[in-house]
């Protein structure tokens, strides 16, 4: 679960976001919630591994199952509001579109600008100099 | 003053911050700032121009000079607090290769991973359908 195809150590951090009107129908926390249904089968599962909410599982669900042409996440039929769900065919290649969209803006990470940022960026930032000194 | 490099009205939205320990050394709004700052010629009608407080901008230039290996935003010396600012060398090249980031990332706009995306995302989202029905 990587908020960004950058190493997570890296001092560049790319964000993609997908707009449907006001709502984001993919970005990076959609994106891992996506991987997670997938590898738990169950939209509970993947809240609990993620450390949210049922509901809020459901919410980003739901948001996204509207932005676009088909929903990403099926849940079962006939079964118990929480007894499984899987990505759609829709639900893969969205997500395999998205992180090939992140691997794409994360190349800048091995250009000449982002070397010559990292030449005069710290590591930490200096001190504040206090405007009395 | 762009948020990113994509279209204001794209459906893709492209955020690349700089971090520096926990602090953002450059991001949309800092690379703003100082486009801000280079036109009036001070921080104080940067942050007028854009909204913020004197106190809000000033802070934010002292995070971003205190980042970087020299100063991003010189004050005018011996003046008042308020009476001038520019741009240091480092600071034209920092913002310039800052947006060099900004449109290389932005340029996956023109990919077909995105044009395949954008084949299956609605203008707005769908209708909540309710559970019950």
């Amino acid at each position: 679960m990587t908020q960004n195809m950058t190493a997570p150590d890296s001092q560049l951090k790319i964000s993609i976001r997908i707009l449907c009107g006001d709502e984001v129908a993919m970005g990076p926390g959609k994106a891992d919630l996506l991987d997670a249904i997938a590898r738990n089968g169950s939209i509970s599962g993947a809240g609990r591994a993620m450390g949210m909410s049922y509901r809020r599982a459901w919410l980003l669900v739901d948001a996204m199952n509207r932005c676009w042409a088909q929903p990403l996440v099926e849940t079962m039929a006939g079964g118990a509001a929480r007894s499984g769900a899987q990505l759609s065919n829709t639900g893969h290649a969205v997500l395999a579109q998205y992180r090939a969209l992140q691997a794409g803006a994360g190349a800048i990470d091995q250009g000449p600008d982002w070397r010559a940022l990292q030449s005069v960026l710290r590591p930490a930032p200096h001190n504040r100099q206090h405007e009395q000194e």
